[in-house]
C-alpha cells in the first residue's frame, strides 16, 4: 500500500504520541497520520515496510494477475517483473516512511514491557526501550499452517514464498479456495501451470454466498483449472509426487492428485499476536489469538490500541487502513463521539472479479428481500460476450435499508463500492430508483436490481407494513 | 438497448393510453412500461426496432470495441461478427416488442394529424389513422451532415453506414473528435487502419473538461492515431484522395491529410423533428429543431410528450430511457409531484474510458472546490501499470454538494456511477469520508479525492463560512 494523503502542516519534534508496532496498512496510516497532524510517532518494523500488502500480498498478487495476461513475456519474465515492481514499491515506501515528518522509524522486533514502554530488539543483538503514552499494535498475520503428512518443505509454498519463484511450477496444487487460492489459480493457469484447487468447504470463496464460488469455479474450470470442493488435503507421497485428499464429510475416497510440483497453502491466516508481551500486560486475545478491540480500536488495556489482521475486527489492507484511521481519530481528537465502523467490503480479483459487503446469510430471513440480477441480462454483457456473473442485494423489507451485496462479474470490485458507499451514508435502496448510469456499463445490473426491487415492492408494501407492525406488536408483547 | 424490467400483471386490451412514435430507448421504455402496468400503447417504428442504440450506435460500437481486441480474428471477421451480434439483438428485440403485453406494434412512418390522432404511412403505400389521448414523440436523431467540398458519397461514412463495412478502410479520417470519433478511432486503429482525427474544438471530447480530451489524445497518439485539434475539414481532392483542413482560428495552413480511403463524419446530431406534423399542431421546437419539453416530458401542446434525442433535454440511450420513464410516470400516476430530473452522466468507451456527470465549467467558480486526483497515484494503477487518468470532482464550498465530476481511466464508466448516485440521492461529498472501498480498486482514486477534500476543507471551514454568509448578505442587499 502507498501512504494515504493527509495534508496538514507543522510536524512537531515533541515527545511521541504513540509507539506503532508494524508498518503495514494499519500501522502506516496511524504513524504517518500522527506526523501529518503535527504530532509524532515511533514506528517499529521487524521485516519490510508495507506489510503483507506490499511485500507478499495485494501488490505482487495484483501485479501478477496483470502481467500474467501479457503474452509477450515468458512466464519467468513475468515472475521477475512482478518481483521488480514489488521491490521498487517497497524501496520507495521505505524511503517515504523514513522521511515522513513526525515519524521516528526503527527496524527491530518490538515487545511491550508495560504501560507505554516497548523494547526493540535489533538485528545486531542490541535492544533499546522507547516510551510513549499510547501503543498501537499493527503486527498483521501470517499464513495458517496445516499439516500435510509427507509434504516436503521445498515443495511447500505460501504467499510468503510464492512470489520469490523464478519459474512457475509445472503442476501447482492449491490447498484453500479463498481469495488467495482463486487469484493464484487464475494467474498461474495463465502462466501455463497445471492447477488443482482443493477447498474444504462445499464451494470456492467460502466467506461469500455460494453463487459467487459457483461462478468463479465454472470460470476456472473453463480455463483448465481442476477444482475439488468439499475435500481436504491429507498427505503427500514424495515418491510419486501425489497429493492425497479426503472428503470433508463422509468416508468416500478421492483419486490422488498426481505429479504435483508444488503445494500452495492458502487456508487462512493467523494473527501475529505472540511474543509481543501481551500476556504480561493483560491484553485480551480471543480463542483464535486475535486481539479484541472496541469501536475505537482500543484493547481492554488503557493506552494499548490495535488494528488490522492481528485483531478480531477484520483483516484486509483496506480494513486495516480504516481501523488505523479510527485510532488516529481518537488519538488526535480524544474521546469525542466516533461514527459506527463503516461496512468493510471484500473483493477477489480473479476472472471474473467477485466482491461482497455487509452480511448475507445463505437462507434469506423473512424480513429481507433478496434481489438477484444475472449480469448476462445487461447490454454491456451482450456486447462484451459476458455470460456469467450476478448481482445479489439484500434489502430490509419496508425500510429499504441495504444489508449486504454480492457482485460477481467484470469490474465487480468497483461496483461493490456503490453499495458500500450507500450503506456508509445511510442511503436506502429505493432511493437509488431513478438514478441514471451511463449506458452501456456494468452498473446497469445495479439499475436493474433497483428496478426489480421497486417493482416487486410496490404491490406488497401493504403486506410488508402489516408484517413490520406485527413484528413491533410481537416485540412489545414479548418485552 | 434491451427492454427494462418492469413487472406488473394484468395487461389490458382497453383503448390505448398513448401512441408512441419511435422504438428506441425512450419510446420502448414508455410503450412497454404502459403495457406492464396494465395499460396499452400503439408503438410505431419507421425503420428498425431498438433505435440508433441497437442498430447504429451503442451496441455495434461497443461490440466493435470489444471484438477489435481479439487478435484471433481478422479485421473482416471482426466486422462480420459485430454485424451478426447486432442483427441477432435487433431480431430478438423485434420479437420481444411484438409480443410485449399491451403493446400494439406497427411498422410505418408516423405523422401527427392533430389532437390524439396520428397517421401511419406504411411501406405498401397505404395509410391508417390511430387515436389515443396521448402522443409520445421519440423519433431520435441522425448524424449532422457537413459539407466537405469534393468528398464523394462512396468515401463518406456516418455511424449509419460505418457498421455495414466488410473491411476496415486503409486510412480512415474522422471528422469530429467527440464520443463517436474517439471510440471509432480506438476500434479501427486496433483493426489496423491508419486513423486521423480532426476536431474543430481545441481538444478532443469537447463537452468534457479539457483534461479528459488531453489524456485520451495522448493515448490515441501512443497507439498511432494522428490527432489534429482546432482544425476543420474543408475539402477533399478525389484525384489524390487528400483531405484538406483549415485551422479553426486564424489563417495558418495545415498540410493535407494524404491517401484517405474513407471519411467518417461525427460532428454531432440533429433531431428527427421534421415531417411529423409538428408545425400544424403547434409543438414548440428550439432553433436547433429540438422539441422543447418540461420536467415531465410534456411539450407545449397538451397530450403531446417527447423524450430522447429529438428533445432539448439530452440525448443518449440512458437519458432517453430516463425521460421515457418520467413520461410513463406521469401517464400512469397523473399530476402527482415528480422528483427533479436526475443528473445524466455520459461515458466514452475508448482506451481509457472517459466519463462525466453534472456541470463543470473550465474556470472554477469561487464558491467551488475542485479536487483533482491523478489515477497514477493509486495502487491499482501501479499494479496494472496505468500511468494516465484523472478524477476531477467539483464540490460546493461549505455545503459539500457535489456539482459534477470527470473521470478518465480504466473503468471510469462504472466509477462515475458513484457520483451520479450521490448527486441523485443528495449525498454530500464530505459524507463519503470514511467509506471503505476494496483494495486495490480504481475506486481508490475517489477515496483519495474525498480525503483530500476533507483535509483541505478542515483548516478553511471558517473561511468558507464567512464567504458563504457574505454571499447571503450580498444577495439580501441586492434583492
Amino acid at each position: 500500500m502507498t501512504l494515504r494523503g493527509y495534508t496538514c502542516p507543522m510536524a512537531s519534534k515533541s515527545s511521541p504520541t504513540a509507539i506503532v508496532i508494524g508498518s503495514g496498512s494499519g500501522g502506516l496510516t496511524a504513524a504517518i497520520g500522527l506526523g501529518r497532524v503535527g504530532k509524532s510517532a515511533i514506528l517499529i518494523e521487524a521485516e519490510n515496510v508495507g506489510g503483507d500488502c506490499t511485500n507478499v500480498g495485494c501488490i505482487p498478487s495484483k501485479s501478477l494477475l496483470h502481467h500474467s495476461q501479457n503474452t509477450d513475456m515468458t512466464p519467468a519474465e513475468v515472475l521477475a517483473k512482478v518481483q521488480e515492481r514489488r521491490n521498487y514499491l517497497r524501496d520507495h515506501e521505505t524511503e517515504e516512511v523514513k522521511e515522513a515528518p513526525g515519524v521516528d522509524f526503527r527496524f527491530g522486533r518490538a515487545r511491550i514491557l508495560g504501560e507505554g514502554r516497548v523494547e526493540i530488539a535489533k538485528s545486531d543483538g542490541t535492544t533499546e526501550t522507547v516510551e510513549a503514552p499510547n501503543i498501537v499494535i499493527a503486527t498483521g498475520s501470517r499464513p495458517r499452517p496445516i499439516a500435510i503428512e509427507g509434504l516436503p518443505a521445498d515443495r511447500t509454498l505460501t504467499n510468503e514464498s510464492l512470489f520469490e519463484m523464478k519459474e512457475p511450477p509445472g503442476h501447482l496444487a492449491i490447498v484453500g479456495g479463498g481469495a488467495i487460492g482463486v487469484e493464484m489459480a487464475t494467474a498461474f493457469r495463465r502462466l501455463g501451470s497445471e492447477v488443482t484447487i482443493i477447498e474444504y468447504a462445499p464451494h470456492l470463496l467460502p466467506i461469500m454466498l455460494p453463487e459467487a464460488g459457483a461462478i468463479v469455479r465454472r470460470s476456472l474450470e473453463a480455463s483448465g483449472v481442476r477444482v475439488l470442493v468439499g475435500a481436504g488435503a491429507s498427505s503427500f507421497d514424495p515418491a510419486t509426487n501425489s497429493l492425497h485428499a479426503k472428503p470433508a464429510k463422509g468416508d468416500g475416497s478421492i483419486a490422488p492428485i498426481e505429479s504435483v510440483d508444488a503445494v500452495l497453502l492458502s487456508v487462512g491466516r493467523i494473527p501475529n499476536s505472540e511474543n509481543l508481551g501481551l500476556e504480561q500486560t493483560g491484553v485480551e486475545v480471543n480463542e483464535r489469538g486475535m486481539i479484541v478491540i472496541d469501536d475505537r480500536g482500543r484493547t481492554n488495556v488503557s493506552g494499548i490500541w490495535a488494528c488490522g489482521d492481528v485483531t478480531d475486527r477484520g483483516g484486509t489492507t483496506h480494513a486495516a487502513g480504516a481501523w488505523g484511521r479510527r485510532i488516529l481519530r481518537s488519538l488526535v481528537l480524544g474521546p469525542v463521539p466516533i461514527p459506527d465502523p463503516p461496512p468493510m467490503p471484500g473483493a477477489v480479483f480473479g476472472d471474473p472479479e467477485a466482491a461482497s459487503v455487509g452480511v448475507q446469510p445463505v437462507e434469506v430471513p423473512a424480513d429481507v428481500r433478496r434481489i438477484t440480477v444475472p449480469v448476462a441480462s445487461i447490454d454491456r454483457a451482450f456486447t462484451d460476450e459476458v455470460t456469467e456473473g450476478v448481482v445479489i442485494i439484500d434489502v430490509r423489507r419496508f425500510r429499504g435499508t441495504i444489508l449486504g451485496a454480492t457482485i460477481v462479474g467484470p469490474r465487480a470490485g468497483e461496483l461493490i463500492g456503490m453499495v458500500s458507499l450507500s450503506m456508509k451514508t445511510g442511503v436506502r435502496f429505493h432511493q437509488w430508483y431513478g438514478t441514471v448510469w451511463p449506458y452501456p456499463t456494468y452498473a446497469d445490473a445495479l439499475s436493474k436490481a433497483v428496478d426489480a426491487y421497486v417493482a416487486e415492492a410496490m404491490p406488497s408494501v401493504h403486506k410488508d407494513l402489516v408484517r413490520w407492525l406485527g413484528g413491533k406488536v410481537r416485540r412489545t408483547l414479548k418485552g
